[in-house]
């Protein structure tokens, strides 16, 4: 890639004016959650006009993602999880996960908003990154019942698995190769999503 | 429980002493992880002889169980999982971490030490503390194969449900009884421990 080619997501505007936003939206984000922010109060606290954050960010959802500095944006990916329905979904979406995680691009920011789950406002960050983002919408797609509880259960496996792999870096799930956590993982994730619970 | 009661591990000393025994363990096991601490230099930092240090608190395992200030010590509870032997020990596993976790005294400074897997020295403290004092001998006394990455699956569904229900407190895990917990989870950690991986 091109050191010169825009960085992905990346819109028009003073680089000033843009941080200024980012850095407004973090904290409101991060201090009130997401239902509870306003674009207004973001654009007020960056001392532009709304109309300027929309221009440059989209929607107040395009603005959280852009906040989280995620290379990968949940919203583009996860239909290729729902896609073909719930059969296979367990093992699509570990796939997924470790593709995302492996590559160590996109991995960096997600670590740093992974280790923020266990401070004081994580249960905010994953109730309105991680459930608001990927599993409430993941659950609807793919049509299960009980969507909450098996989505749950999806998550608390997948969260240990990127503690012990990423964050701690556990051996020997550190140096684990992809394919011998999808045979060990695939089958309890599907569990969880079509299963007995 | 009346407050005048010896806290459970309690021996006689000095509390000057003993608490100075302990603020040095605690900064030694932390900075230089559990193998390359001795019992001498902690001594030596907290101005006593090893041999109090041993008339305190025991062997230096002792103490390190005591620097975490557990109100549950693994290596009383674990035979409970590894008798009977493999057969049903997934949800012998399971009932004893939410028994432990679900109590309140005891889970306390479970979360502390939680709460620290996610710092710097997150790697030292689940290899020391989890995998050395709990993980590795209970996959020895179960006398599975492979234990050590059976012993990390087991760790990254644990972990996960920890990092859920009692850190973060996401819905609906967090109010999810333990007989439903029990239900979902103890298959999925016996399959860890005894089925095909």
């Amino acid at each position: 890639m091109s050191t010169t080619a825009p960085r992905r997501g990346r819109r028009p505007g003073s680089p000033d004016t843009r941080a200024a936003i980012l850095a407004a939206a973090r904290q409101r984000f991060a201090q009130q959650g997401y239902a509870a922010t306003s674009v207004r109060g973001i654009a007020t606290d960056a001392g532009v006009d709304s109309s300027l954050v929309h221009h440059y960010f989209g929607t107040k959802e395009d603005l959280f993602v852009a906040a989280l500095e995620l290379r990968v944006d949940p919203r583009e990916v996860l239909p290729i999880v729902a896609e073909g329905g719930v059969d296979g979904a367990g093992e699509r979406l570990v796939r997924l996960f470790l593709s995302v995680w492996d590559d160590e691009e996109s991995r960096t920011p997600l670590v740093a908003v992974a280790r923020g789950v266990l401070d004081p406002g994580g249960q905010r960050l994953i109730n309105d990154g991680f459930s608001r983002m990927v599993l409430q919408p993941l659950g609807t797609a793919l049509g299960i019942d009980r969507p909450e509880e098996r989505m749950a259960l999806v998550a608390s496996q997948m969260f240990g698995m990127v503690l012990m792999r990423y964050l701690a870096r556990i051996e020997p799930l550190a140096s684990a190769s992809p394919e011998w956590l999808v045979d060990v993982y695939a089958p309890v994730i599907q569990g969880y999503l079509s299963g007995p619970i």
